[in-house]
């Protein structure tokens, strides 16, 4: 099998945030909500079953790291987790922050509406926001 | 703090399947999608990070298997896996059969389309061979 890359589309809507043991994190450049999307380095895999229970382990606790620093840094009124992968199939796992009140609640944020990037400045706050939370939770 | 138990909506929305380790596997009612709902019996527990680390590694054992046995019954394009939450708190994983061309395709299927209720005859086969696909996976 092949090494893994990351996917081209999940590369172009996202910005390296971290290196976990088991995913790359990424910020969805998309300023409407605090939306983490974790991708394992598991070349080929494209649902969930496609990982070794070793892997899946190692993906709930990141899955719940990254859940954790959303809570810190953002005091949402609820997380959401997915893994849909129907127009991306590369397996890859969105973490956000929602509120009530936000642009897409009480509904998924997924395929709701067209993403607005952020600014530089907001873009570089953020991302080391969420580095240093990630290092310290 | 109390005794779990089944969220009504929860309830009212789904039917029975089986009891795994951690979580009850439920049918949605909802003929659209082949549509599993699984419900950690964990009092209180609202976000993915409620769990211990050993409940954590339960649950993406269970959503694991409840895909699997998605992909062997029915051979769906892609299976979505979802904790939104947002309307019922109460920590429960959506674990759909997606396919190309069903009524929210490539959309998620969370607030798309109200539920189509299966006739008795087919949520009684419907939930029998999701019986014997759990017990036999």
């Amino acid at each position: 099998m092949s090494a893994w890359r990351l996917d081209r589309q999940l590369a172009d809507d996202t910005h390296p945030v971290a290196q976990l043991l088991l995913s790359e994190v990424r910020l969805r450049d998309d300023s409407h909500h605090p939306w983490l999307v974790l991708v394992p380095r598991v070349a080929g895999a494209v649902e969930l079953f496609d990982l070794s229970d070793g892997e899946q382990q190692s993906l709930v606790r990141e899955i719940a790291l990254a859940g954790r620093v959303l809570r810190d840094c953002f005091v949402p009124d609820k997380v959401n987790v997915g893994a849909l992968g129907n127009l991306v199939p590369q397996l890859h796992v969105h973490v956000v922050a929602r509120f009530r009140g936000d642009i897409a609640w009480p509904g998924p944020v997924w395929g709701h509406s067209a993403a607005r990037p952020y600014t530089p400045e907001a873009l570089v706050e953020r991302i080391n926001r969420l580095r240093e939370a990630l290092a310290s939770t």
